[in-house]
C-alpha cells in the first residue's frame, strides 16, 4: 500500500481547516442574515437524475464519477448543488415560494487535474427559487457585498443581462447559429483583451461591419447611467436594458454601485437574465470569487413541470482562501488559548483545566508528563498564546505561573486571576 | 427520470439541517474547548488504502463503495474517519504528538438499508494519537460529559477495559480460540439479559463450571470501588484492573463518576485497553450515543511502522438528533428574526432591511410584492417570530408597524426602536 491521496483531492491540515471553516462560517452567517435557510442533500445521487436532459449537460457528465450500489443501481457523485436543488424542489411540492436556500458541500468532477482543478471541491451556493422580481437580483448582489465585507475583502461586482446581450447580437446582425460562439468570444474580453476577441470573431467569419458594430458597443464607456442611455439610443427597445436600469436603481437603496459590463456573458445556455461576477479589487487572485445569475428555465425544464424562476450565486472558497492567505490572514494551528504544564501535579492540573474550560476558555493540558522544555516546544509549535505551569510549591500558595508565549513575560496568578486574564 | 434519492440516503430539510448544524456546532465547540484541532480529509480514498490489511477489515470492505477515476485508478468512498487519520499521520511525520484532532464528515457503507441503517451518514470523531497515558482516557471521558451537558442531555458513561476482560476469560479457563465468540456473547448482556447470554455460551459448548464462574464475575455488584476490590480478590494480578482504578481516580478531578461495567466489550480486534460507551439517561434512544476506546495497535500496524497509541470516540449525531426531537427541542425552519412586508414601499423597505442587517438582525423581505395576507401566511409557515409592515402613510411619520407573530400584538416603532426591539 502506498500512502497517497487520490489524484485531485486534498487533505486540509488543522491550520488550513481552521481558516476554511472561518470562511464558510462567515458566509453562512451572512446567508442567514439575508433570510436564507440551510439545506443538505446527499453526496450520492441517482445517475438518471444527474444525467437527465436538463441537468448539468454532456460536458459535465463526462466528468461525473459513476458507481453502483450492491443492488446494482447506477449512482453518481454530485457534480454541483443545483441539480440536487432542482430535485429537492420537485420532490417537496409543499415548499413555500420563494425558497431561499443555501448549501455548502463537496462536489466531484473527474476532470483533468492540471492547472489546480480539483476532483473534490467545496461548493458554497445561495439560490432564490420562485421569484421573478428584479428585487431578487438586488438582494443577492447586496448579500455578495456583505459577504466580502465580512471577510474584509474589497470586491468589484460586475453585472450584465443575457437578454441585453441577445439584443446586442441581433442589432449587430449576428445570425442565430453564430450567437453562441460569438458570446463565448465576447466573454474573453476581460481576460485577453479586444485584439484577441476581434481575431476570434474574424476566424469565425463574422463580417467586418458586424464586428465593428459590436466592438463599438463593447467600447461604450462612462458610468452605469451613461452606458444605459447610450445603449438605449442604439438598441431602442430592449427588455434586458430596462432590467439593468431597474437593478441599478434598486441597488441605490443599499448603496451598491455595480460595474455594468456589456461583455459579461458567463457561459451559454444556463442563464436567462442578469449575470453576476465578483472580482477582488486587490491581490493576485484574478478569477471571479463569486458568480451566478438568473436561470429561469432550468428547474422547470429539469422537472418537466411548473414555473420556477431562480437566481443563484456560488462563492469560490478556494479562491477566497488564497486571497486571505495572500493578505496574510493569520493562520492558526489551533484555537487553544492556554496549555497547562503539570509539574508532578497531574491531579491538581486536571482540576485547573476543568475550571478554565467551565469558564469557556479553550484549554489543553499535557497528558504525557513530558517535562517543561518539551512541553514549551509543543505549545510553541502549535502557536498556543499562553502556557500555565502548575508546580507543587506555587500551588501551596494558590499560584499558577502564566507565561505569555509572545512576549515571554511570566506572572503568578491565582485561579480567578488566571481566568480573568485568559478571558481578555 | 424518477425523482428519487439513492437507497439509504437522505435529504435534510432546512428545519432538520438547522438542528443538525446546532448539534455539530455544539460538539465542535466542546472539542476545541478541550484543545482538539480540526482536520479534513477527502471523501474519496485510494482503494488500496481502504483495503489494506490493518484498515477496516473484510466485513467493512464488503460494504465499501468502489469506483474508478478516468485514469482507471481504483478508488473508494471512505467508510470511516479512522483509516484516513492513520493515513494522514503516516503521510505527515512532522505532526507533533500527541495529535488531538477532531473530524466531522460523511462516511459511506453500502450495507443493507433495513433497520434505519444509512448508506451515507455523518461521522463525528475525536481522537488523541500518541499518548499512552491514562490521563488521555480521563480527558476524553470528561469531554464526552461536557458535550452532552452542552446539548442538555443527561448521559451515563460506561467504561471497561479489554485487558481486564481478557484476564477474566483466562481466569474462567476459556480457551484462546473461544475468547472471541464469548466476548461477543458477553457484549449482549445489557441488551438481551443474562438468560440469553447464558444460552449462547451453552450453545458454544462452554463448560457449565466455566459459565458459572464467568457469570459470578459479571454479577459483581456495588459501586466502582467495591467492584474493583472484589475483582482484585478474584483476579489477583490484572493490568486492566489497575488501569480501571487509575481511570476512576483521575476522573475524580473532574467530578465524573463512570459506570464501570465488566460486561462492556465493544467488538473485538480493534480495542486494546479502556472501552467507553455513553447512554442517555432518559428517553427512548437506547443505543450508545457516543462510543470508542483505546486502540494502541491499529495505526502502527496500518502504517507498518512507528508507535502510535491512540484513544478515540465517535458521537452519534443521528441518535442525538432523535433524542433532542423527542425532548421537543424547538425545531426552527429558519433563523430569520423578522420578515419585512413592503406595502408599495419596496425602495424604502430595502433600506430598512439593510439597516436591520447592518445591526446584525437576521432579516428577510418580501421580494415579490405578494400582498399582506399571503405574506403573513408565508412568514407564519416559516415560523418567523416578527413581521414588519412598511406602509406609505406610516413611513411619513417615520413609523414601522411591528407584529409579534406569537401574541399577535402590534406596535408602531421608528427604526432605532425597531432595531432595539429585535435585538432583544
Amino acid at each position: 500500500m502506498e500512502l497517497q491521496l487520490p489524484k485531485g483531492t486534498r487533505d486540509f491540515s488543522p491550520e488550513e481547516k481552521i481558516l476554511r471553516d472561518k470562511i464558510v462560517n462567515a458566509l453562512k452567517e451572512i446567508f442567514e442574515l439575508y433570510g436564507f435557510v440551510p439545506l443538505e442533500t446527499p453526496i450520492l445521487e441517482r445517475f438518471d437524475v444527474l444525467s437527465s436532459k436538463y441537468a448539468g449537460g454532456a460536458e459535465i457528465l463526462k466528468e461525473t464519477f459513476k458507481l453502483r450500489d450492491q443492488g446494482n443501481r447506477e449512482l453518481g457523485l454530485r457534480y454541483d448543488l443545483t441539480v440536487p436543488l432542482a430535485r429537492y424542489v420537485g420532490m417537496y411540492p409543499a415548499i413555500k415560494m420563494p425558497f431561499k436556500r443555501y448549501q455548502t458541500g463537496e462536489v466531484f468532477r473527474d476532470g483533468p487535474v492540471a492547472s489546480a482543478r480539483y476532483r473534490q471541491f467545496l461548493q458554497c451556493d445561495v439560490d432564490v427559487v420562485g421569484s421573478s422580481s428584479m428585487a431578487t437580483e438586488a438582494e443577492v448582489i447586496t448579500l455578495i457585498n456583505a459577504a466580502f465585507s465580512k471577510l474584509n475583502l474589497k470586491v468589484k461586482i460586475k453585472a450584465n443581462n443575457r437578454k441585453l446581450l441577445n439584443s446586442v447580437l441581433v442589432y449587430c446582425g449576428i445570425e442565430k447559429e453564430m450567437q453562441e460562439p460569438v458570446i463565448i468570444s465576447i466573454d474573453k474580453l476581460e481576460k485577453y483583451g479586444m485584439t484577441v476577441v476581434k481575431n476570434e470573431l474574424k476566424e469565425q467569419k463574422i463580417e467586418e461591419t458586424k464586428i465593428s458594430k459590436l466592438i463599438d458597443i463593447l467600447n461604450i464607456a462612462g458610468n452605469n447611467d451613461e452606458k444605459i442611455s447610450q445603449l438605449k439610443k442604439i438598441l431602442k427597445d430592449s427588455g434586458g436594458l430596462d432590467e439593468m436600469g431597474q437593478l441599478i436603481s434598486l441597488l441605490r437603496n443599499t448603496n451598491i454601485e455595480i460595474d455594468f459590463d456589456v461583455s459579461l456573458a458567463r457561459g451559454l445556455s444556463y442563464y436567462t437574465g442578469v449575470v453576476i461576477e465578483a472580482f477582488l479589487s486587490n491581490g493576485s487572485v484574478k478569477s471571479a470569487v463569486c458568480a451566478g445569475g438568473r436561470y429561469d428555465k432550468i428547474i422547470s425544464s429539469f422537472l418537466g413541470k411548473g414555473d420556477y424562476p431562480a437566481v443563484g450565486v456560488s462563492f469560490g472558497v478556494d479562491r477566497i482562501y488564497d486571497a486571505l492567505i495572500e493578505k496574510q490572514e493569520i493562520k492558526r494551528k489551533t484555537s487553544t488559548k492556554v496549555y497547562i504544564i503539570p509539574i508532578k501535579t497531574l491531579n491538581e492540573s486536571m482540576k485547573i483545566a476543568q475550571k478554565l474550560r467551565d469558564a469557556g476558555i479553550n484549554t489543553d493540558i499535557d497528558l504525557m508528563e513530558k517535562g517543561p522544555s518539551k512541553n514549551l516546544e509543543y505549545a510553541n509549535s502549535l502557536g498556543i498564546p499562553f502556557v500555565a505551569f502548575v508546580g507543587k510549591k506555587e500551588l501551596e500558595e494558590n499560584k499558577i505561573k502564566l507565561r505569555d508565549m509572545g512576549s515571554g513575560k511570566e506572572v503568578f496568578l491565582d485561579i480567578e486571576e488566571l481566568i480573568a486574564r485568559l478571558k481578555d
